[in-house]
């Protein structure tokens, strides 16, 4: 992983590119509106359009799982692009000058006619849960042909989010970005997203992960729905056997990260107040890939990710609010490590 | 002010409607671009592209002065009204979800083309400070013609908010209101908004706060202004004069309530973080107007602005995130004065 003159970026992440609106509730309203708490439940327009009118009110902030992960890695002074599909319109606008204003490159052309920006109803509950509701919008017709090819031949890992299978034309493009990444020598590493989006493609996740995957992030729901698992475990052993590197996340917990021959335990970083717990896993990604692609050890890579996800969960909103450089200045701990 | 069948409404508020863009900076960023820390700053289209482009990522929030005390006066209980311009897009979907969320009737027809909802780029400075640049897009086609004049006559109160006087169609929407609400028999209140919009309009202010205004809101800069006085008490003593009654309120130092023949002090209300300074005068002004509505004493009314107040200057953003009639009942002191 060390760098030479070819090599322009450290991570180039493709994912749906969605302006989340944030919005405190109970599980009240969660219940009459048949939301399953906790998770990601695809929407159409319309259904957008009801639960909005139904909700209080919100706060919109750039979101986007893999978004929200390349963002954090160049607040980490990491060199980072993303790749995803916004429209021509105010939303879209919001999304782009917030993720170039993190340093990211994000130059995909924006959908000039048809659905509007992807938003995300995000509904919080006083446990600090986050449970939403996904309208893709122009999402959806992101295609191979907004791959930007040379920006993945020059990144050291290309990180792709399981969200992205939910629409055929933008699992196309996923896996052409794979492609281009493994023909360039690079890594690739892949987030599942969510355990109802791992039924639904769990097969072809599960082929991925054998054969194209060289590092996965899960968290416990994720990687045993995949495996169909009887306990953590036995989960743990199957990455083993069929991925380079897994990377597990227990919430509270912890996390894990297991290679054919190492087992890491990570402490979860302390948190004063768990406010929002909305971006965490793609926080803690950012963590573990820019010490990855800054050629640390695992188990600093791991405590990047926990400090990272500590960052998030303590406000509102899956963007940091602190620079995650200085971050790691203030924790001496996770930097001598 | 005892409540009878034909009145429908505590307050009605108008004002311009306004999406809120908030981004923390720091004092260089404010230096570089020449703009003046602490105050609100009218800015053009292109201005308002430029500066967004050189901003960090930011929060989209509703805002607007009149809008957020009138969300707050919903909060806590009470019946409202809102009045003002936006245009038919993404941002003024945002704004008119979230007032209507609050509870607030809201039915001013939006702009159908032409320019967009009006935004404010709100830079918050590490001492909790906000800077406001606002580009006024759609809210400078409000004309008297947009005025829900039934509302108006409906209303205990009717707010109105300094801002307006800086573009002739809104003036013009403002005095109207203003005539209708007198000639109903109600009361009017005004705020002054900012010191350099005083600057802009004192000799109309003056005129206004004379003949036509029960309540001022204004805080110690702004009345400085309006008087030229030299110092806060030659103010004081300038209301008393000319004003049913003055509110001025004096940031950590608490605020005071006069009439001709009052003068009573309010201390500010004790807040463990101030996170972001954003709306305090709005929220303050809503608070008093709330108990002024509900024929509370003008000490109690004070309180309440103190406690609102406190509210929001506890987190990001202008609009609460506590629903304020149980802030009421948590802060027995204030509730049983």
């Amino acid at each position: 992983m060390s760098k030479d003159a070819s090599t322009t970026y450290d991570v180039v992440a493709i994912g749906n590119a969605i302006v989340d609106v944030l919005s405190k509730t109970n599980d009240d309203f969660l219940g009459f509106n048949s939301i399953n708490k906790g998770t990601m439940t695809l929407i159409e327009a319309d259904q957008a359009e009801t639960l909005y009118a139904k909700m209080g009110p919100g706060m919109e902030m750039s979101g986007g799982s893999a978004a929200n992960t390349i963002a954090a890695i160049a607040s980490f002074g990491g060199k980072t692009g993303y790749i995803g599909k916004i429209a021509n319109d105010q939303l879209g606008s919001v999304f782009r000058h917030d993720i170039r204003a993190m340093g990211v490159t994000f130059d995909t052309p924006p959908l000039d006619s048809g659905a509007p920006t992807a938003r995300c109803l995000i509904l919080i509950t006083p446990d600090a849960q986050r449970t939403m509701c996904t309208y893709l919008g122009a999402c959806v017709w992101i295609s191979p042909t907004d791959l930007d090819e040379e920006m993945i031949r020059n990144a050291k890992v290309t990180y792709l989010e399981g969200y992205l299978f939910d629409r055929t034309r933008a699992k196309q493009a996923f896996k052409k970005a794979g492609e281009i990444a493994r023909a360039a020598g690079r890594k690739t590493a892949l987030t599942l997203s969510d355990p109802f989006c791992v039924e639904r493609h769990r097969d072809e996740f599960r082929d991925l992960v054998k054969n194209n995957v060289n590092i996965l992030f899960a968290n416990e729901a994720e990687i045993l729905s995949l495996y169909r698992a009887k306990n953590f475990d036995e989960a743990v052993y199957q990455v083993r056997q069929e991925c380079e590197i897994g990377v597990l996340t227990r919430s509270a917990q912890g996390s894990v990260i297991v290679t054919k021959d190492e087992m890491i335990e990570i402490k979860a970083a302390p948190v004063h107040r768990v406010v929002d717990t909305t971006g965490a896993g793609d926080l803690y990604a950012a963590g573990f890939l820019y010490g990855y692609t800054n050629d640390m050890p695992l188990e600093k890579c791991g405590e990047l990710g926990a400090l990272a996800a500590a960052e998030i969960i303590s406000h509102i909103g899956a963007r940091p609010q602190t620079n995650l450089s200085e971050l790691i200045r203030t924790h001496a701990i996770a930097a001598k490590a």
